[in-house]
């Protein structure tokens, strides 16, 4: 097969919380807990988000380190990838746990809406989480909540601002961005293909549209996320 | 002909100032007065920004209540445009001139890169000025910089936020949202026809863009813009 079905695996997202459910794992040894019973699963990427002790997202670099440390340990061989997502800080804290060299990290090249908000990814912070990961060895994958983060992410591997081939995942079923659509996602998988023919995609369905874009992606050579 | 040619002329963008071309109508006087030449050469549709004497961009609701004054005089029958662009203020103040009751006025859905910074239209300020439209029976130019814009603007008009049948402007060549991409074009005209089979759309190519997008939207069934 020239397409290895990869699992991604996102532990704890950045908005759960023990309150919605007490599942959710939310200290270190918990989330090093969670995802070895996912790699022994199958699982092959984990994408980590970290929490401060009362459960709100944090881009703490030694939280993150204890969690790299723990999961080399105890799932050796997995793909560590780290969130440089919004909600954890603003600005260069994004990436502060970058020199610690995950396998990968989440990296988003445009700016879109959010239920009550802005998801804010100036430009001049893209480029410079790019040059981080470019530093550091690490491979971005691309969130694309938009058509146009499909066609950024190109470009910036066209111009070395990141290095190909590019993992994009596209993000559906956020609530003032993209739905979960169809027609869209076929038109995501054929733009990615016509402007970077090397690239490899997955997706990812918020909340109960998880399922759908699983079986979207399955059936139509993407990698699937738990 | 079931698609009547609508000529949109925007006279003064957000950003040109004197210093970059002396030609650029900035006071009201100018502005009225190169509106005119395009209205009696054909052009049917004003989109309006208003400017300080310094020549920044402003949303003083007095300096557009004395150009739409100007325009119903020397222009009559010319559907007059604001721009509630985010370039001139943030938040409310975007939208301070709507009770003037201009025909049309510009709506951004969604939020999305710009060159050098991020364009900021969170959902709450995207609701109060589409329901400011509403209120004052203005009809929205929808601006989609990206493909999930015609998405959000189909579903507000299905909701009521938006009084259909919509006019969507598809705007290409800004740097870091979405370049001049002809099947991404082909896209969002299908997408809209999908998802609200009534609309009419334009589309609007910046700097050297703007002969492009005007060719294929002549082409393909679109309003030219000059
Ligand atoms: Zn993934
Ligand atoms: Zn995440
Ligand atoms: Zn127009
Ligand atoms: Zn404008």
């Amino acid at each position: 097969m020239s397409n290895p079905c990869i699992i991604c695996v996102a532990i704890t997202g950045s908005l759960p919380t023990k309150a919605n459910n007490p599942a959710v794992p939310i200290t270190v040894a918990e989330q090093v807990e969670s995802t070895q019973e996912a790699f022994e699963a199958g699982a092959t990427i984990a994408h980590c988000h970290v929490r401060n002790d009362d459960g709100t997202p944090s881009s703490d670099p030694e939280r993150f380190g204890r969690l790299l440390e723990g999961l080399r340990e105890h799932c050796p061989g997995m793909i560590v990838q780290f969130s440089t997502g919004g909600r954890s800080g603003a600005g260069q804290v994004r990436g502060g746990m970058l020199p610690l060299k995950p396998d990968m990290a989440s990296l988003t090249v445009g700016s879109n809406n959010f239920p009550t908000r802005v998801y804010e990814n100036p430009p001049d912070l893209v480029d410079w989480l790019a040059s981080e990961m470019l530093t550091y060895g690490i491979k971005p994958e691309v969130e694309a909540f938009d058509l146009s983060h499909i066609v950024q992410a190109a470009k910036m591997a066209e111009d070395g601002r990141l290095k190909g081939p590019l993992y994009v995942q596209f993000v559906m079923g956020v609530k003032n961005a993209m739905p979960a659509d169809e027609p869209i996602f076929d038109f995501y998988i054929e733009t990615l293909k016509r402007l970077a023919p090397d690239a490899q995609w997955c997706a990812a369905g918020i909340g109960p549209q998880q399922i759908v874009l699983n079986e979207w992606s399955v059936r139509k050579g993407g990698h699937a996320r738990t």
